[in-house]
Parts: structure tokens; sequence; C-alpha cells
């Protein structure tokens, strides 16, 4: 399977008053992953994807983490990000976030393929494209 | 086991370009119904309880959600907090986040009581004083 | 000109490793008092004004704050909002932030009346509907 | 004087329901923009600059900014960062956002430079080091 790896900056602003990363943050950053690995996958940005494939998103329906090693800010880690299994309308993603070498933060998460609007009731999963899979599955 | 429930508004900036809640705003609010629930079981702010026991906080170390209904801005939920097993040194937490009643989101988190500093290493986990143990554990 | 207050907890997530909140979080909660305010000028959710009056939003063009006193996790805040100046297609809004009776933080925003789609360019500033206007002119 | 320049990709987490940039997260931005060229002044990480100078951090007094030309998720966007006064404890920054060359967002801030402990009431305005002020300075 494809695998993406982003370098990131841990900054001031990301954390809390005990000088650790925010949790949350953490979800943000592997959400921005996500997306980067599908823009490489695809070979087109997310605005375009959106448009080509007619679909209004990838939105998650379950995600596990856990947090091994704290970070703080000025921390540069790296996060790889890879799909580890596609099924006909969702997809499976882990994230592995690394300081210095050392899995700080694993994450995984279930994310559907989605056409319609989720502000209307009208949100639907849908087949992923072959394409999609196919990019998705390339090593 | 002591039950805490918060209204909240999912709010515009809340949102992302699908117009459904960022997912990870779900956790900055449940977060926030952790304190709010240790809050009320020791009767004390979140200032002062860190005091009260000389402690650093109670990080995550891991946590799995499942997000079943879509959320969007102007939605007003009802997160009900519970602990739902206190350990030596950590403990359990589940967040059940209602839309008009329905079930939209389940979170839960293992919290580790913590001493020291998280920035330098020398963070530990520590036993959770009896007193903590006694007002989470009462129903 | 309608004043609208807001009650906000200021919260452990909200907050920087000096223990103060991280001043973004600000005009996150002045977004949504802006918002509060017009809908309870006009007597209607966001979700539902943006489809009465068929406009896509009222995005900044300036903002202008002061920050006078520190907040931490904790505070209870409260926020006072009111509309200061009307024109054509763009208005003025107040947000006054008190801690404990004392005026903590002061801002002032421009905002902008939108047609078309922010996103692709089409996005152009609209006249006020007068019945807006009427609203937010009501003391 | 010094000017820094970050390259920053507008994410999809970043935007509302209009798809444009939630304008709060240019705050975050600027806010590491802050401390990225301050750090690059100082030849140290901020964990190491408030240690070397024994100060709590160097929060914001006041900020102005104008949003001329909207962003969105996907945008590689570039900001630059210069000191433009520096005074006994204070000294203001100002950020420039540009989009394809395009100037999009100005922003300026006033900071000063503390001591004390700003949750207890003991933060106090502290003088700038002669160090600082000229590593600051330098072009």
């Amino acid at each position: 399977m494809l695998v993406n790896t982003r370098a990131v900056r841990i900054e001031w602003g990301d954390c809390d008053p005990a000088g650790i990363i925010f949790y949350p943050r953490y979800f943000a950053l592997f959400d921005a992953c996500t997306s980067a690995l599908i823009e490489r996958a695809l070979g087109m940005t997310k605005q375009d994807y959106l448009k080509a494939y007619d679909f209004s998103g990838h939105p998650l329906v379950n995600t596990h983490s856990r947090f091994l090693v704290a970070t703080t800010f000025g921390d540069d880690v790296t996060i790889e990000t890879t799909v580890t299994d596609i099924r006909r309308s969702s997809f499976d993603v882990r994230h592995r976030l690394f300081k210095n070498g050392t899995l700080a933060v694993e994450g995984t998460e279930t994310r559907v393929w989605v056409r319609g609007d989720p502000t209307n009731g009208t949100m639907r999963a849908a087949p992923l494209p072959q394409a999609v899979i196919d990019r998705l599955s390339q090593g």
C-alpha cells in the first residue's frame, strides 16, 4: 500500500497548560495527512478530487488512537500515513507519528466514501470508484 | 457511577466545508466534559483540583470513538459523561453525544493520573488519591 | 442597537503553555457571538437565515482587538455583542468580554454581506436586505 | 529589520461551511510565525529562548488584521513576518500573507515581554534584554 510521510512542527498554540500537545490537535493533523495521502494517490488536490469523482467527502465512522510519548511545542515530528484496507464503500487509514524515530502516537480510522449533502440527511455511502481503489492500493 | 450532562451548541466555526462538524472538535468537547465531570465529583475547579491533589493532569493514553449521525452548526446536543472504570493510576471515561435524543457519537478514553513535568520527561503515572476514587465512584 | 450577551466558560483546551487563553480562541468565540446576535435579531438559526436571505455569509474584512486582562481555564466570562454601524453592504460589530465585571478584551470587526461562492471567485458584496437592517437596528 | 518567510498549506479542517478559511485560524498561523521569527533571530527554539531569557512569553496586547482575498483548502500561501518597532518592553510585528503573489491578509500585533505567572496576577511587563533587541533589529 502507498505510504505518505509528512513533517510537522508542533506549535505553542497546539499545546495546553501542561505544556504538551492538546490531543484533539493530533486528529486535525491526521485528517490533513489522510487528504494528503489521497491527493498523492490520485495526483490531484482535494478541491479537484471532490469534483473529479463528484462526491461529498470521506467522513470518519470510527477512530482509535494510542498516545505513547508526549510531544510539545518545537517538536519536529513525522507522520506516516497508509491505507490498510479498502472495502466497497469504506476504507481504513493508519497514522503513525514519530518523535526522534520513536513511535509517539498511533491512530487508525475508518472512513466512508459519501455522496449527497451531510447537512440535510441525504448523505449516503457510495462505492469507491475502481480508479480510486486501484490508486490507493499501489505500493 | 456519577454521570455529568452538558448542553453544547455546535458552532459554524466547528464545521468544515462539507457543512458538518470537523471531528477533532468532538475531542475538544469531550476533554472539557471530562474536566467538568471531575470538577463536579470533587466539588472544585480544575485550577483548584490540580493544586489540591498536587498533580500535573490526566492525559489520555488511548481513545476510541464511533460517529453515527452527523452534526452541523446550530445543533444543540447533549453530552453524557461518566467514569466507567477506575484502576490504581488510570481510569476510563465514556462520552455519549445525543442529537434530538439519538446517539450521534460515542467516545471512550483511558486517562492516567500523572505527576511531574510532561515536557522534560519526568512525567510519571501516580496512584489516584483514595478521596478521588471515592468521589468518582459515587452514583 | 440590539445587544446580545453570552456566558462562556474558558476551557483547558483553549489555553496555551503559559496557562492563559490562546488568543485565536477569542476570535472563534466572537464569531459565534456575531452569529448569535444575528440569529436573535432575525428570530431564526444561521442555517435558516442563510437560506431565507439566500446569501453565502458575512465574512470579515477587518478586525481589531485589545487584550487588557488575561483569562484562563475555568474562567466564566460574559461577552456583550452589538452592531455599532450598518452600511449598504457591510456592518460593524463590537464584542466586549468581561471577567468578573472587568473589561478583559474588546474586539471590533467589519463584516460584508456576500453572495456567490467564495471558493471560485464569484463572491460579491450584496446590499443587506432592508428587513435585516431594520431588525439589527432595533434596541 | 529581520524578515522571516513561511510556506503554509491551508487545510480542509481550517475551513468553514462557506469553504473558506475560518479566520481565527489566521491568528494561529500568525502566532507560530512570530515565534519562528524570534527563534530565527535568537538562534534557538522557543523552549530554549523562554529559559535562556527567563521570561513567561510575549502575549498580545492588541492586534489588527485586514482580510483582502479569501483563501481555501489546498491553497499554498506564504507569510512574511517582520518586527516593525521595538520599545522598552513591547514590540510590534507585521504579518503579510500572500496567495499566488497577491496580498491576501495583513495583520499587525503588539506584544509585551512578560515575567511572572499570567494565571495568578503576577505577570508584569519586563524590559526586553538588549541582546534580543539587537538580534531582532538586524536586517
